[in-house]
């Protein structure tokens, strides 16, 4: 039981120096992953580069001691941070201390609704993001992503939270265009896919086992950022204008409060909600593909509460929204971490370099850091899933091309609610026009099939009708209009069946239909029937009095009630297979 | 063809004296009704009482040409009423003529809505409100209704559009009560109940035949307007300070255009949508009840465009939103109405009332028009409805109850939408849970039951799941978690069958899951089988490449995938039964 809540009793007991030491070279690998990567989120969020790396410290390790995945890192990512930017740029704060102080706030509101959601047991909300919504929404990130990225690599001022804004802004400045920032620019995000597609075979060829080749690739930005600050460095290159990432104040964040501005929190409110779906959606589908590699098990509504411990901790230490990475915790898994304490090692060398480390990032190009996220979020960029989803199920690519296009039109928020509405509308919209049939007995025996596909015995006075739906409010109106029309085009029927063996479930709005049907059948002198209703949908109907008012009987079987209605209460033995 | 979009081709055909004069005596009888009605109405809609008068002119005319139901009767209702007074109160407009022309703006809006949505069959939108949410609104409507009536029969003068802001607007003029309209409103109101409850019995025992008497105690509301009209006539009680309804001016409406500006329209566009589809539904179910007893058929995509023709047509007439009414459609009908004519007849009677009678409305006190209100709402409220639905089903009384305190609390727009909101997340979170079982055969049948229930056969290396709903993105998480957990219970089985008999749609997020069960069922080496597929699932599946990666087999049948299995190939004549 406590375990369940405090997971780490759970390999602390067994740890020991194999587990320390597989644990530490993970956590050294993914560290200096991790330096250039939490300076290129912060930036990506508008926010000062160390923002980056105080949310790669202390949520780390809130982390640790509370989720139940043994090997997602968390920390900031690409969407999130987007996400991050839009809310924050809503509020139209003036300067950067108010900025990341309303950041930290988003990280603390998300942090909250996810401890409640985990204690409430609501991770069933992230059902609401069908997958393709999820693919569409992150397809249309990246590229969001990469296009606020451009104004890094061109040297120019544009910005915007939305494909036109951003499109708009740059073209407008197109002709301010920096010619050296472009060159660094093309130059770090050559090499960086050079590194990408080249090193790892590269490196095998060299002799080095493809594991660790694997790992080294993962290496590249680190490569592109030693080697472009350094070039900047000797050559002064700030001089003639290149945009660098300056001065990083050293140190530990200091404990800073988030805003409590009750008008902002309002603000803040829905971006915060939706950030926190999102993130949790990603971090669990992450950690749970890692888990089963291992067959670990995750408890959705203990990495909720992870989660939400992590935000918290970030907004308390001067940081903004985190969550589970992918790319991360791939690389914290085949470099070997077995337990989340490869997450407390990593959050020692972050606060090492956060402490040490920051004079070396002076001259550290704010366009090599650009490259790096364009580089990082062509991962996310899946066209194929579009295809394959047009392939499956159009109203399934429905959701997800309204979810990409208003994303791209409208930004972020707006784009996942679009997505989400429109995945139930259309889910309702199916549900609402349940298939259904009318059937008869395959002579013979005691099954029956569709009249339209299968030749089949019928009955003039008798209509089976079989409905493959559970019946709730977006269907019960068709139910009576389907009804309506047979009886209509059967006038010489006495007997209506509702054959019910995918009927899951009879809300209130269907009962009143049903009660609708049975009233209209009767004053036409037709009895409705019932047959194959299940256990729990029969329990049900009994606490209402419909069951009283039918006309006709219910039936067990399609089979009965077919004897029954032909040949009376001893028909059964009629014609047995 | 024509005659689906032009109705009125079906029945003037065969019009004849006999017909005409069922409809004649029906429209008097309705027109002595509607006018007390469409005043009280308006008084409710916070706009002037003539107002009432040209809603109930020209959008019947409209309505009689388009709709397809015989006798339904449109013009201004309760509950659309106080939207429209909530909607256009959010305007803040500082004139009537304003106030009015916004009103107008709204029915406009509403039309063009009903319009769109009949012309693309959107119907079914209107499935989205269940029953249990209609009637929980239509109660608070009617508690909310008689709580805004209250100022005109105590003579203060407070407002509000949530029963927080009427109390604490009436409780703070509690001691400006004015005595004498307070004894007049009483007076009118036990008047009016009166007459509702004792007339039609009084007049029975008088010798007149039921069916009449039912049809005159209808009229009580005019008793009551000519008996209190004419005592302030002769006592001069409008010096006293008894409010009257005063100078409507006389004639037929101006045809004066409705507010066009694009601030006011996106402003009442979420108002205009609530209205439309509210008034949809009541008119609907009021034109199907009524269709049915005489055996007629209702078009729902019609009835949309003749209540949106009707509303726009009460839009360019000095008008405000209308839709079919349930007490006045009850008394067309029973007073004999056969074809829409009468609803023209009635138009004529309202129309000769806005050019000859106003002059009679004068001395009529306000008092006895919220009267009228009230008595006419009393029917509104349904609690026995909570009770029925308490008793059915908890969480469809959940969304019935957070309707009412939401619609209380908050108002009609807010009430409706969470209501609404609140049923599809709990029916969301219903399907989200699938019922499933682990099934065995029934020995000696081809019947396979829930291990749990039913002494059956099992095998320990096969293991059949049964999952009884559609697998969508709801559920499709939950499905991973259910076999995940049901295969470590069980580490014998090497054969894994989900039975789907009852899964009508397997949506694109629920395919990635079989895909994800299936790849970490083959790293555990379990194969992954699928029995009982129905046919249009095999056809959307067949457009994936899952059943090229799927480990297993799929099976026509539940008994052919048991003995295929556990015999092989040519186990099928095992035991057959």
């Amino acid at each position: 039981m406590l375990q369940r809540y405090l997971p780490m009793l759970s390999w602390l007991n067994s740890y020991d120096r194999t587990a320390f030491s597989q644990d530490a070279i993970a956590a050294v690998i993914v560290t200096v992953m991790l330096i250039p990567q939490s300076l290129a989120y912060a930036l990506l969020a508008g926010l000062p580069p160390q923002v980056g790396l105080y949310a790669s410290i202390l949520p780390l390790i809130v982390y640790a001691l509370f989720a139940s995945s043994r090997t997602l890192s968390v920390g900031p990512v690409a969407v999130i941070s987007l996400m991050t930017a839009a809310a924050v740029g809503q509020l139209g704060l003036n300067t950067m201390e108010e900025t990341v102080k309303a950041a930290m706030a988003l990280a603390f509101i998300s942090g909250l609704m996810l401890i409640v959601m985990g204690m409430l047991r609501l991770g069933m909300l992230a059902n609401f993001l069908s997958h393709p919504v999820i693919s569409g929404f992150i397809t249309a990130s990246g590229i969001l992503i990469a296009a606020s990225q451009l104004r890094h690599l061109l040297g120019i001022d544009a910005s915007g939270h939305t494909l036109l804004d951003i499109t708009s802004s740059l073209s407008a400045q197109w002709h301010l265009i920096h010619g050296p920032t472009l060159l660094m620019g093309a130059s770090a995000l050559t090499l960086l896919l050079l590194l990408r597609w080249q090193f790892k075979p590269m490196l095998i060829r060299l002799g080095c086992p493809p594991n660790a080749a694997q790992l080294l690739a993962k290496t590249g930005p680190v490569v592109a950022v030693i080697a472009t600050g350094t070039i900047t460095f000797l050559a002064g290159l700030e001089e003639i204008g290149i945009a660098v990432v300056g001065h990083i104040p050293a140190g530990l964040p200091s404990s800073s409060l988030p805003m409590f501005d009750q008008h902002i929190w309002q603000q803040l409110f829905v971006s915060a909600l939706l950030i926190s779906v999102i993130g949790f959606v990603e971090s669990v589908s992450v950690a749970q593909t890692l888990a089963a590699k291992r067959r670990q098990h995750i408890h959705p509504n203990q990495e909720l509460i992870g989660l939400g411990g992590a935000n918290l901790a970030s907004a308390v230490s001067g940081g903004f929204p985190v969550t589970g990475g992918f790319s991360r915790s791939v690389v914290n898994f085949d470099a070997g971490a077995h337990t989340p304490a490869a997450g407390l090692f990593t959050a020692i060398g972050i606060a090492i370099a956060a402490l040490w480390l920051t004079p070396l990032l002076y001259f550290l190009p704010k366009a090599t850091l650009a490259a790096t996220i364009i580089v990082a979020v062509l991962s996310l960029l899946d066209f194929r899933a579009m295809q394959r989803t047009w392939h499956y199920s159009r109203s399934d690519f429905a959701a997800m091309f309204a979810t990409i296009v208003m994303t791209l039109v409208y930004g972020v928020e707006i784009g996942i609610s679009s997505g989400v509405s429109l995945s139930i509308v259309l889910f309702l919209h199916r549900t609402s026009r349940p298939h259904n049939a009318v059937v008869g007995r395959v002579p013979g025996t005691e099954h029956f099939r569709n009249v339209d596909r299968v030749v089949v015995e019928t009955d003039t006075h008798i209509l089976t009708i079989r409905v493959d739906e559970s019946l709730y409010f977006a269907n019960a109106r068709y139910l009576e209009e389907l009804v309506t029309k047979k009886v209509a085009a059967n006038p010489a029927i006495k007997h209506l069946i509702l054959m019910c063996p995918a009927v899951n479930w009879i809300d209130a709005s269907a009962l009143e239909s049903l009660e609708a049907i049975n009233q209209r059948l009767k004053d036409s002198g037709v009895s409705l029937h019932l047959s194959e209703i299940k256990g729990p949908v029969m329990d049900q109907l009994q606490r209402s009095d419909f069951l009283t008012q039918l006309t006709g009987r219910v039936f067990m079987s399609q089979y009965e009630a077919w004897c029954y209605l032909r040949h009376g209460p001893d028909g059964c033995q009629c014609g047995s297979a």
